[in-house]
């Protein structure tokens, strides 16, 4: 029996989403089911939801985590038959007394384009990352924030664009190719801008399970292929002295952050 | 004099940032000034934090917001001169009597690879959407949850990104041309696919707005053009019976969670 998760929330639903999961990976040995309710800003919806949770005929009552703002949509949530928790209720109080200010209780906009007054910028910074991938093209590098540099396959895309998109970060990233390995020297547009680079590294046995998937039974995908480069690019990184992230058994929201602390000292 | 606040997480810290912000933007008037220590996950690390708060010598004391696991390092922070907000104190506790359940206390890793079954899907997800973006090709559009349409410049491109990295979502996305617009139908790739069609609307103001920015005083930009467009578009949505959302006022974030309900009637 998989135990009933509901994420409540009168606005995008991704912070509650994200925690909740968060503390029930503390609990591996259960199975959940999840429901994400998004937008659960009127009474009516908060009715129909109720009525769903109080009608669960299942055993194990079901957890509720809801980050609602309003009290009238809380109080009436707080009265269902199921275990909530309310984060706004948990912490809107003490908060309250320790800033001594009263919340607004205005719906969250912490997604919202209007409060978020970075959200220009975040998105700039996308349509920056997909322009400058790949060294597509090498016009804008003096507006990087950061250059990624790796191997093929080893996340650079992904990581510049979740940079962008979370964080506002101006990220580039340019491949290295084949004639970089062999004369074992950065080429011209990067070895000028050293400061900005940052390196992906990774093993070669990783680096080939990716590549196996993206062409199998290539040179490219070769393990021998990925040894050599690895190795070369390994000690490019080190004789220019570039910070490095392995990026083997990392998630690109873990490189990412990983990568932060380097933009301040760039 | 803008309070301190520190966000504290032994893994990336996405989480806990969100949570805070969002609490904290229930306080519009107070200014606020804020610290993400991400991978605190020694006593060391955690040592050194306590010291450099203790030492802060501001009449208001700093807010933490924390997603420790480890006890002992949640019970060192617990000591510190500041407002400690401890979510993992706070909620698995009483999680572990509802679950009748130990909690792991195992580092979590809500963005880890390895225990995000759903991670690979994603990067494939981003690289679906990053080679079906603007209609680059329209092979692969079988393979398709969900397309896009929408007058250039509505956020087509970042929210089919939000989707694929966030939720998995494969999203291509297809500019429709002025072409379409005169000849007032859909293009034959997309009348077959009306199923997997989501339309993106956006009032004429807005997109004038935008689209200065990207193309100053240009005919592209002229607010002719866009009412033009955005009027033909409106009438293209309603013939086909296109699910649209106003994409105005919104962030991607809140397009893209607007549009996941959508996923499951297409």
């Amino acid at each position: 029996m998989k135990r009933q998760v509901y994420f409540v929330s009168d606005r995008t639903g991704i912070t509650i989403e994200a925690l909740g999961h968060s503390l029930l990976s503390q609990f591996k040995d259960l199975k959940f089911e999840f429901t994400t309710l998004r937008y659960v800003d009127s009474l009516n919806k908060i009715e129909n939801l109720c009525q769903t949770i109080d009608g669960y005929e299942g055993e194990e009552r079901p957890l509720i985590f809801s980050t609602l703002v309003d009290g009238q949509l809380r109080a009436k949530l707080g009265r269902v038959n199921a275990h909530v928790f309310d984060l706004m209720g948990e912490f809107l109080t003490p908060l309250e007394e320790i800033l001594n200010t009263q919340a607004s209780l205005a719906l969250g906009h912490t997604h919202g384009p209007g409060s978020d007054k970075h959200y220009a910028h975040r998105m700039d910074a996308v349509n920056y990352a997909l322009l400058n991938d790949d060294g597509l093209t090498t016009r804008h590098l003096d507006r990087a924030d950061i250059i990624l540099i790796g191997p093929s396959r080893s996340g650079k895309t992904p990581t510049c664009l979740y940079l962008a998109m979370q964080y506002g970060v101006y990220a580039a990233n340019y491949p290295l190719v084949e004639e970089d390995f062999e004369l074992m020297r950065l080429p011209g547009v990067l070895a000028k801008r050293r400061d900005q680079l940052f390196g992906l590294s990774i093993t070669a046995e990783r680096l080939q399970q990716i590549r196996e998937v993206r062409r199998p039974d290539s040179e490219y995908a070769s393990i021998k292929q990925c040894q050599y480069e690895v190795n070369q690019i390994g000690i490019l990184y080190r004789e220019n002295r570039i910070s490095t992230c392995d990026v083997t058994q990392r998630s690109v929201e873990e490189i990412a952050t990983r990568i932060l602390p380097h933009l301040h000292l760039l």
